[in-house]
């Protein structure tokens, strides 16, 4: 099922094949979507009508849903599932409210005052993909974050269904985040609106979400095009699952295929402490896949991924640190030992009864992460990605006669006299 | 000698000129760039040799200066310098120390435990700007907190001087970071070998560190062309000053000056409330201008700059935040009413005796900041740029009876069964 390497046995440049992830040259995406943005930002609402008429086959009149159609729309679920989301709702808010705290401020100096203070940033752009895969959980993961750190402007943009409105469960959640309006916009040209702004659509700051090829490739061209930021880069998502003997065969391979059902580029690795053990989740696999309604999506992903035999589970964190997934997922009795050595990863699921789909959905942790190896340097999204903090200071007379002729020094030693000079005509 | 505009005859449309930055369309220089990083990439230590010679005139043997040689050059200044620099360093040290702190477990359902631990980047490279002018405050800058973090390589680049070495403030600097090794080489040359390993360079996972045009379009196109990310995108370095009747003409133009000797696409604002100050300001400008040793590149930057006059404080700060400056400094008595209207800044100054030279070199803050606007969505660099905030999470037989059916319901009304499956399978 999954194809074997033995880590022993693996050269250098074999490492480094199994940790690189599938790049594929996109220049017909790049040329298409350079074409999009160019279009939105010249025509504006006009290109997004006839950009939605073309992709979702949906003729707009007006690019947004408002109040009113929200609350609607929102009434359509059942209780159990407005429940759900509720309680999704709350985890997320509660485990996010946490991350942001007032900072001291530190004497650097006698008289040298220097702190940090959060700002939110004002304008935010939330993508929410649409289409055959509608992710509410998405809206929860990017809307919760926004509201806490204060966002002044939350901007969702989502492609309509055929129906030309939006389901029930994204309603739910606009009601839960009290945003008022949603526009009815998806793939590239959502991405342009929100980056360059439209007769309908306020330009923003900073966009968020995943999505599609398209929606992927928009964000890194307006990153480099405009002033407008993005969360991070993204590409498809993956999961590495460390077992030893301790672990269960059925449980490894449930969520294996949790991950690779995601779509036929999602990755599954599995580092297992012994030979037998990957063959017991292979089995398993093989089992769950029978019964699995995505099978087919599932099956092309588990193609693409593969096991590593390991000695050890330090071993095993050595590749995984390597690899640096999106999800870790550690199924050993022992997994609080290896919390030290864990270095690069987007989210940790530790022990036997914690599922990847736990964070994905309702834990409280934030589900948008970093892919590709991006976690060597990206963390996921959380309320810091939402705000910005900006450092101030001030300097009493007794604090210039300490740090003056610091910086003239220094000022004058990098040739630069105005900068000494700012000093020496306050003293 | 300031350009003026009065703020209420402004409109839209002139606002949106007067914050827009320079933007140049440095086809030439992508080019020129897109060259070197292939050439660097396929050809590696052989390359950076040959446009060492090319750019910097040094023929080189080895890539870098070890440990000895640094030593060397470190004690060529005097002690008063290698004082200075020291004070810098305790003082860059002691605010960023304050930057990170663990975080608490927050239990989000009985049994549902989330957490984040920071982990640091594992290898980081910093480019140190050469030629003209050497910046040993910037070494100090990006190396503290990467020593901070607890960064495992870190990678220092910088072009060579004419001698084959480099200057004994930088070899200073390396000594009290205990960085043992720096790499001559510079400009889009060292970006791609950082991003790209080369036989003498390491490959690093985030570049940091300004540089000239051609540094800047590296960084941007490695950050889209591998998985390596930077610390921010990078433009003319700019100032904001606001300044009411209780500001010292002599103390603005300085710091106004300061600014813009950095260089001739530098810009300096300043916003005051009367036309009055902006005379008296502009008059001193005259008269400072008169002896400074970089009076040129300061005149030309002055060209590129402005004056406004508004109404009141509230005015300035409604005009600062649509601008959103690298540098703001508060030149009013009333500057601690003004601190919660600050939205969007890199860093701020407050009050008459709080230049931005202080900031730059020693105070304890980072000068490593946003600009062209950016300060809209991101932050200075600081020690969590050389972090990755990973969250994890642990959930016990009790949670997963709480959480259970909420994350199976949710599954269920994305369509994704083995998300529920791996939740179902455990209970």
């Amino acid at each position: 099922m999954l194809k074997q390497y033995s880590f022993n046995s693996l050269t250098a440049s074999d490492i480094e094949q199994l940790i690189a992830r599938n790049t594929d040259a996109t220049h017909a995406i790049q040329d298409a979507v350079s074409q999009i943005i160019e279009d939105v930002r010249h025509r504006g609402d006009q290109s997004l009508r006839e950009l939605t008429l073309k992709f979702d086959k949906v003729d707009l009149e007006t690019l947004y849903l408002g109040k009113e159609d929200i609350e609607a729309l929102a009434k359509t679920i059942t209780r159990d599932q407005q429940r759900a989301l509720e309680i999704a709702f709350q985890n997320i808010h509660k485990f996010h409210s946490s991350q942001l705290r007032r900072e001291r401020v530190v004497e650097t100096m006698p008289g040298v005052e220097c702190w940090r203070e959060v700002r939110p940033i004002e304008k935010v752009g939330l993508y929410i993909p649409g289409g055959s895969a509608v992710l509410p959980s998405t809206l929860l993961m990017l809307g919760v974050p926004a509201r806490i750190a204060g966002c002044k402007e939350i901007v969702v943009c989502s492609p309509p269904q055929q129906t030309g409105k939006i389901n029930g469960f994204v309603a739910y959640c606009l009601q839960l985040l009290k945003i008022e309006k949603i526009y009815l916009v998806g793939g590239a040209q959502a991405v342009a609106a929100m980056a360059y702004g439209s007769e309908s659509l306020p330009k923003v700051d900073k966009i968020f979400g995943p999505g599609n090829q398209f929606v992927t490739k928009a964000k890194s061209m307006v990153q480099s095009m405009t002033n407008v930021s993005i969360d991070m880069p993204a590409g498809p998502s993956e999961v590495l699952v460390v077992a030893d003997h301790t672990a269960q065969p059925a449980f490894v391979a449930a969520d294996l295929l949790a991950q690779a059902e995601h779509g036929p580029d999602s990755q599954a690795v599995l580092v297992a402490t012994s030979a037998d053990m990957i063959q017991r989740v292979n089995d398993e696999l093989q089992k769950q896949l029978d019964v699995l309604p995505r099978a087919e999506i599932a099956n092309m992903a588990l193609q693409n991924s593969f096991a590593v035999e390991v000695n050890s589970l330090q071993e095993a964190l050595d590749f995984s640190n390597r690899y640096a997934p999106e999800h870790l997922i550690l199924e050993t009795d022992e997994w609080k030992k290896l919390l030290p050595s864990i270095i690069n990863a987007g989210s940790v699921f530790l022990g036997h009864l914690t599922p990847e789909s736990a964070g994905d959905y309702a834990s409280g942790t934030n589900h948008t992460l970093p892919t590709s190896g991006y976690a060597r340097s990206y963390s996921g999204v959380s309320v810091d990605s939402f705000v910005k903090k900006i450092t101030f200071q001030h300097i009493s007379q007794e604090g210039l006669t300490h740090i003056g002729s610091v910086v003239e020094t220094l000022a004058e030693l990098e040739g630069l006299h105005a900068h000494k000079n700012a000093i020496s005509i306050r003293k």
